[in-house]
């Protein structure tokens, strides 16, 4: 387990094979699997929910069916790992991934692996309480059983829909509480014209994640659609602002100060951004001055310094880092920051991680990859180290395979060098 | 005038003193004196705006009372400055800076020096379109006069809801045309459930803007203020997200090759964002295999690289810049940037700009140090550089007095070097 005052301390510098856990892999039934899974009460809106579905595969064909047809063609076998257990791991072992952190929406080309009236990444959207509760269970039952076709391998992230219903988002995380399998709850990544994050509506929410020890997640997806004017390249710019804006809102308002024991991830929507969001955070909370006009207003909101809160509170999917973010781990959290594949999605690594971890992790060193690839997703989430470890021995890469150098160490003041702002604003940790 | 292809070719390097423009200076009318410039139709409304102002600053000083006599007892004489053109050339020539771009709403502590209806910083809050009309028409009027007072030093951004009425704004954009002194236009900073600024809906306004030499902006103020929970800590993290949004909306629907001649400047939201900005809207348009799934879909929409825009068609109003901006300049935009005091602000550098100056731009070259302090802004708003000259003989700053090595120069690689995004992907400039 990592240290949180050193994180680098006692981990692993020898060959031995990386453990990769995948922060970042999708899983989900073609649509119409679902109903197995789903309330009857619902049958009838499910069918005219399917319909949609199969019509906006037909208008996606038409518009981007080059690429799709390539696509598919090209990881026609890979992509049933999406729903089937056995192809799925044959798919993790040829990427060197032991572990994965999974969430819905197996098929993000074409939208035909999507929970139950888009209760998966578009859960936000849906308008009726009922049917995105019933949507979450019918994947959450899946999920469930999907997880069980490998425990040490597969944590699952279950779907609750927050903003519509907080006392059945309560009763829901406490039926997930201790199940096996189910390591975390994803929750709509906006509020749209619901309370907001960082208020006191939800408290019972994180008070019941902590509780029940799991991870809260927003993931990429949702965005201010109407604002983009089909513009898909608007969406591309301003997703990552609509999937981290959670983040502020759980740890400026004092959430985890609140509720000490509650972790949140932000996942696939890179770390790019994290060094200058703890720059100013922390210059507003560990520095006087910059806002003046502010400052009555800011005392008692948080204990600790912002980046305090990262690797022990705050974690981050950052799936298939640039490698730009890669040079960029230690200001942006060398204790926080969590590889993922995003399997089986066009955007990751999948099926080419190994090949894409022997390029960029050459100038890393290896207490840092291990951190990065798979130890950081461990203590986010608690997983068995041992069967990860395992299976690790028998697929995972070695520092030799990634072409990395034996004697390359992380200096000790890694992490506070590269957050120039403490020493430049004489800013002092609180963690 | 700055060379495009080489902005640092033929850069005074000698001795003599910055012609420093503030690319982001405020100034307003005490409330009650905004009656004389206002249509006498909308003076009932007038009035009962007046006393929620004075009431709004009742209720300010009750929250932040101490700050607020703290501020104004120490800069009584100075403060006055925001509609008195006297004591605001002496207080321009303490700061060193010859020349000034002019904003709305010279109070932004309790906001008594607002246009009529909030029309200023607030304006995309305003809900009756013939207020928001009255209130920005009647700044403008007074705006002009106010320029009028020293046309060589003073540059005024008028005020134009264009969310409001297409045709309204058209008309009032072109009887500011030509006007002395009216450099540009300030338009709301949300867009909120009016049709956003990337779609076709503007087109109009744009053209006018273009056709009449007018700079666009958006200047920090509003954001997404009913999602903060009254947590002042989650504006300050969001505000910059609000204010340069219209960046990506224009500058990615290629609204600068529709309408070659238009400007446009993000004024005080910092410059800390740029660098990725440009990374990912570059990579998008430079590159292939990053948006696999949305590359058809992206084909068209800009002729230039993002990063080419900047420069030429989008400007930097970054305000007083932190040192790591400063550190930053090359990769965000050595033909860009415009450094800005803020006056008569609390946020900004008055009445300490010269021994900021003397301490944060030691390490930066002659050259470069011109541009941000100055040229660039000449060059945005096209200034008057021989009546700026005059007064900076006067009052500007020396290189040797902000301790400046005579002998550093910029490496004619610094910016291609800085943007490490165009080398690492292959990218070519199309400027």
């Amino acid at each position: 387990m990592a240290n949180p005052a050193n994180p680098l301390e006692g981990v692993d510098t020898s060959n031995a094979p990386y453990v990769i856990v995948s922060s970042d892999t999708h899983a989900g039934l073609p649509v119409d699997g679902y109903r197995d899974y789903l309330e009857s009460s619902v049958h009838a809106e499910f069918d005219e929910w399917l319909a949609g579905r199969h019509e906006h595969r037909r208008v996606t064909e038409e518009v981007n069916g080059e690429y799709i047809e390539e696509w598919e063609g090209q990881n026609a076998e890979g992509l049933r790992g999406a729903y089937d257990p056995e192809v799925r791991d044959k798919e993790l072992d040829a990427d060197g991934v032991a572990g994965e952190i999974i969430f819905a929406d197996g098929d993000s080309v074409t939208g035909m692996e999507s929970p139950p009236f888009g209760a998966g990444l578009s859960a936000g959207q849906i308008t009726d309480p009922k049917l995105a509760f019933a949507g979450a269970r019918a994947h959450n039952r899946w999920l469930e059983e999907f997880c069980a076709t490998n425990p040490a391998r597969r944590g699952g992230v279950a779907l609750v829909p927050i903003t519509q219903d907080v006392d059945e988002s309560v009763r829901e995380i406490e039926s997930l509480a201790g199940k096996p399998g189910i390591k975390g709850i994803m929750i709509p990544t906006m509020w749209h014209d619901n309370p907001p994050y960082g208020g006191t509506h939800y408290d019972r929410v994180w008070a019941a994640c902590a509780e029940a020890g799991l991870v809260v997640h927003t993931h990429s997806g949702e965005a201010d659609f109407p604002s983009y004017s089909e513009n898909v390249v608007q969406y591309v710019i301003e997703v990552p602002f609509w999937t981290h804006r959670a983040l502020w809102q759980l740890m400026l308002s004092g959430k985890f100060d609140k509720f000490p024991g509650l972790k949140y991830s932000v996942v696939e929507c890179g770390s790019h951004w994290i060094g200058d969001l703890l720059w100013k955070a922390d210059q507003m909370f560990g520095s006087d001055g910059k806002v003046k006009k502010l400052s009555s207003r800011t005392k008692g909101l948080v204990e600790k310094l912002p980046s305090d809160y990262f690797g022990t509170n705050v974690f981050i999917g950052a799936s298939a880092m640039a490698k730009e973010e890669i040079r960029r781990r230690h200001v942006n959290g060398i204790d926080a920051l969590m590889w993922g594949t995003d399997y089986p999605h066009p955007e990751g690594s999948w099926p080419h991680t190994v090949s894409r971890l022997e390029t960029d992790f050459q100038q890393v060193s290896i207490e840092d990859t291990r951190l990065l690839l798979g130890l950081n997703a461990i203590e986010c989430y608690d997983l068995d180290i041992d069967g990860l470890t395992e299976i690790a021995a028998r697929i995972g890469p070695t520092p030799e395979q990634l072409n990395q150098d034996p004697d390359l160490r992380t200096p000790p003041n890694a992490v506070r060098d590269a957050r120039w702002w403490l020493e430049e604003y004489g800013i002092e940790s609180k963690g």
